[in-house]
């Protein structure tokens, strides 16, 4: 039996972040609330995403592991106003979901879970290099690596004051350094990764400019990009892997 | 002779309303008002717009009969503000229809109205059920039924308690249900009939959310929307032939 | 050695006046401040650009000229807020320009300026006629013109009472009149040419609507546009050659 209430916005929130790499998930509706974990076909990037059944304005659920058409959810989402108030609820039987706002009534037929693609694993790393930032920051160093090349570089220079954001074209470079003073917190340590920022910008297109978002990283390192989507709402993690430097 | 003087908006929402279903029609200029019938292409859909003599700031009329290209019409007055006053003078020897709005003179090229597409014939119909709700109600159902298929299901249920716009798709269903709560009036009576999403959508686009729209409908029946677009503005009516149900 | 301060929205509306014409031009970096010359592959319209020494916070200069990709400047100025404060510094060596923005640095690679297409000759011309109108006021009358041709006809009456944006198309025509009460300032003459609508919509897009833009004008003569960006902003004037009348 799986029932819940929760804002439009905050499931906007989840289904965003997810739909920013895949278009079908697997849901796992369990007693803590329900989660999400995700890997893009080429299995470089991943994303996570809790929802705490304390987030859901009533809950419950009994382990149910769901697929779900994620550009439907979108959809629906985009109908219904920030604080209308969603109601979930799993019709086993018809193999729907069974979503209503306000007037409307939604039955999103629901995937057999076993064909969606498989959740990756995500390793536990002790990642040697950690700093927060804000969403805002975050985008203008994706921005301005995006207008030089297809690629960005996340360093911790030796002096390990600064994390930098580098990119480098054919004609033109460009360094976003973050300071102290750019940063909500910073620990660092050995980093110099390469990333794509093809997937960088999805995942980014997603983060709220005021959230707070905390960036796991090291050398040649998988990246984690953390981050709760708004006060109670969703607990996303995206995580990235290094390309293969060139240089 | 017809000369009339007209606020900007006024005229745009006639133009826009018409322009939802064909690109040339007929405007007929009488000592009442001007008035506007048309018919798309496949006479599926119907438009009907009326601006009465006492809309116009000044107006005079008798009974010409021109041919207009509306989307010279609506360049027009998308370069106007809402309060600026429109001046519309016929030159019958010319024929053109002679604009002005503050410093601007367009000289409208008429068309033979003999070439533009015959007017519809409105048949007086007897429609078994009429609810009227705000253009935002409508918009949802639309949007929400435009989720999941290319047409959309109005229908009074046997308990006569509401009205229901429904959709079903391959995987997925929809129903918005408007109660006596959610409506402006409701007379309810025997409705179920199919309508062409694509129809209902230009009609809807031309719709001002904040109008009250009287939509009337029964069984395998011809769907009437009418509304008036603002205080003292057009009255609109878009009818729209039902789909045969191939259920 | 060239090393500058100036605010991102003064350096955006130089580049953006630049911009509307050529994708690279030379910058010529004087003591009295920066100014760009540079006309279109068809040399029928040409832009001039000063930014005075006092319009930047800092500035010095030796007579340098270097060649820029403006778009790339133009990716620069776009993730900056415009009250940040753009340090701007020449590396001769490297044949880079250094660009700082906040915590973003960018290495602009420099074109040789001998590869850039040379700089045109600006004629002292005597313009018989000059009229000063808002940017909103030019943008109407090329709207106007636009919905009916691709080109259109500036031209001061016999009476020389107003100034006449004028454009005629298959079937309609439009004029915008503009008298003494509609222009700022207005010294009329004998004035009748033809111009692209083109290259007059690219340039009215990098005008500001608040913007004062004097037109000078004449027959079968060059038009020049001229105006400052803003106050303590950029000089810009485009000059764009008549079409040879075809009536």
């Amino acid at each position: 039996m799986f029932e819940a209430t929760i804002r439009a916005d905050r499931l906007a929130d989840a289904v965003d972040a997810t739909a920013a790499l895949v278009d079908e998930c697997r849901l796992r509706l369990d007693e803590e609330g329900v989660s999400i974990r995700a890997a893009d076909p080429a299995v470089v990037a991943m994303v996570e995403v809790e929802v705490d059944a304390d987030d859901f304005h009533s809950y419950a659920a009994d382990g149910e592991v769901i697929g779900v058409d994620l550009t439907r959810l979108e959809d629906l989402v985009r109908v219904s106003d920030d604080d209308d108030l969603v109601r979930l609820r799993l019709d086993a039987e018809r193999r729907v979901l069974a979503v209503e706002v306000e007037t409307l009534s939604y039955s999103l037929g629901l995937i057999d879970p076993d064909t969606v693609r498989e959740e990756p694993d995500l390793p536990e790393l002790s990642p040697p290099a950690e700093a927060t930032m804000s969403g805002a920051q975050l985008d203008r160093g994706i921005a301005a690596a995006d207008m030089v090349a297809d690629h960005l570089r996340l360093r911790v220079p030796e002096s390990r004051r600064s994390l930098r954001i580098e990119a480098e074209g054919d004609t033109d470079d460009v360094t976003v350094e973050l300071g102290p003073e750019d940063l909500i917190d910073f620990s660092p340590g050995e980093a110099d990764s390469l990333y794509s920022l093809d997937y960088l910008k999805e995942m980014n297109h997603a983060i709220p400019s005021d959230a707070s978002v905390t960036v796991e990283m090291g050398t040649e390192f998988l990246v984690r990009l953390a981050y709760e989507a708004a006060e109670a709402g969703p607990r996303v993690s995206y995580r990235l892997a290094p390309r293969i430097s060139t240089a």
